[in-house]
């Protein structure tokens, strides 16, 4: 209902609705097609997160992910078909906008870090007025839910995927002062070695749904399995020399 | 106005009134106390954010820093004057808390995430019970004011300080997919100079005063001078291998 061509990457937190900010709500009031993510056969975790914002009657977009982890990262089928995916996306976006409507595109976390609105934005910004509402990230809504410290003054911190090789992993982990490593899932019992090898296991803390109501955590070290979702994440602090 | 001890660390985010989450207004609402730290002789940044949310007749407590960047971080009399700035802080919001109020610490940004609070919390969180409310961080907001996209996929992401030595920066920038350099101010000549070793100096983006409403973005490479604020930042977008 804004009558303005814009389109708005709209972070939404980590998964607690009551972590929207202000800014994000006043772009749902506004937008005239409200876009979200999803895995086919799946609903949107963002738009869940947002369903108390929305207005009745606001024209909803489902972009269903043609592929998501079935097929590793960096293969060519999985860059072609992920590369149509969102040109055609774009495309459908860029009618709506080409009919002079605001489009809100919802991102779990924040829009620009990791998020997928970003292959829009590098569609579309050239041709259309964009805004980004920064959103705060999973990684923020893991760390304050277990209260932990991650990183203060000097710290050099990192964010590393558990995709990595076990090697390289040992070697960032052992040269960051605080870190976060995301993607796990598979990737557990590499991760447990790489920070045992980085002299980090100790210090790490295994952090599954992080902001969802039935979150969990405890230290790596004394999680007996190697059972992971592919987002639980492990928190290294820094925070050591602290005054 | 709410009969229970409780120390509740609230991120402001980075500016922007309207990027405050609905849980920080819900915790200002709550809170007897709203405590906010400050160089001696300015006002708070974070107080001004929430200026529009506080309780009338809220109990204020400021808390000022007696030391800054005057002293080099690491020397011995920096760290025992703000050690036992935080004790004493720390000591004046336990007296609240035995006095059965809710005291709610500002943070500029996350409050865990290079926040002044997790000094507070170190200290009081074995007596008294403690709640983190995630917030928007400073470097979210000067990429979105931006709208640059700064991580994607399988990135490595690093947050380095402005203050490490040209040869550690220089390696840490060649060695990330994506960075942020923070506390810039008088180490930006040499901040620039480890970016164009490292190969990184066409993609950097200065950023001045990142979420505020004169906010200022160029290409590093074309700033014509090494003038600087101490909180502009560097950024240095990954996000080569999009699909």
């Amino acid at each position: 209902m804004s009558g303005a061509a814009k389109l708005v990457g709209v972070g939404v937190g980590p998964g607690d609705p009551e972590l929207l900010t202000l800014k994000a709500v006043r772009a749902l009031k506004e937008a005239d097609v409200v876009a979200h993510f999803a895995k086919a056969g799946n609903s949107s975790n963002a738009r869940a997160v947002v369903a108390g914002h929305l207005r009745d009657g606001v024209t909803e977009l489902a972009l269903l992910y043609p592929v998501t982890t079935e097929i590793p990262k960096g293969a060519p089928a999985y860059c072609g078909r992920i590369g149509a995916f969102y040109d055609a996306a774009a495309n459908t976006i860029a009618a709506h906008l080409d009919a002079g409507r605001t489009v809100a595109v919802l991102c779990e976390g924040d829009p620009l870090f990791y998020g997928s609105y970003m292959h829009l934005q590098a569609r579309l910004a050239a041709h259309y007025p964009t805004d980004v509402v920064a959103g705060v990230t999973g990684m923020s809504g893991c760390w304050s839910a277990v209260g932990t410290p991650i990183a203060q003054g000097d710290d050099v911190f990192s964010v590393l995927p558990g995709t990595l090789a076990e090697d390289e992993l040992a070697r960032r982990l052992a040269d960051a002062d605080a870190a976060v490593v995301m993607k796990l899932g598979r990737n557990l019992p590499k991760v447990r070695r790489a920070l045992a090898r980085a002299g980090r296991l100790d210090r790490a803390i295994y952090v599954e749904r992080g902001t969802m109501a039935d979150a969990m955590a405890m230290r790596l070290a004394a999680k007996p399995d190697d059972e992971a979702p592919y987002f639980a994440v492990v928190l290294v602090p820094g925070f050591r020399s602290r005054p």
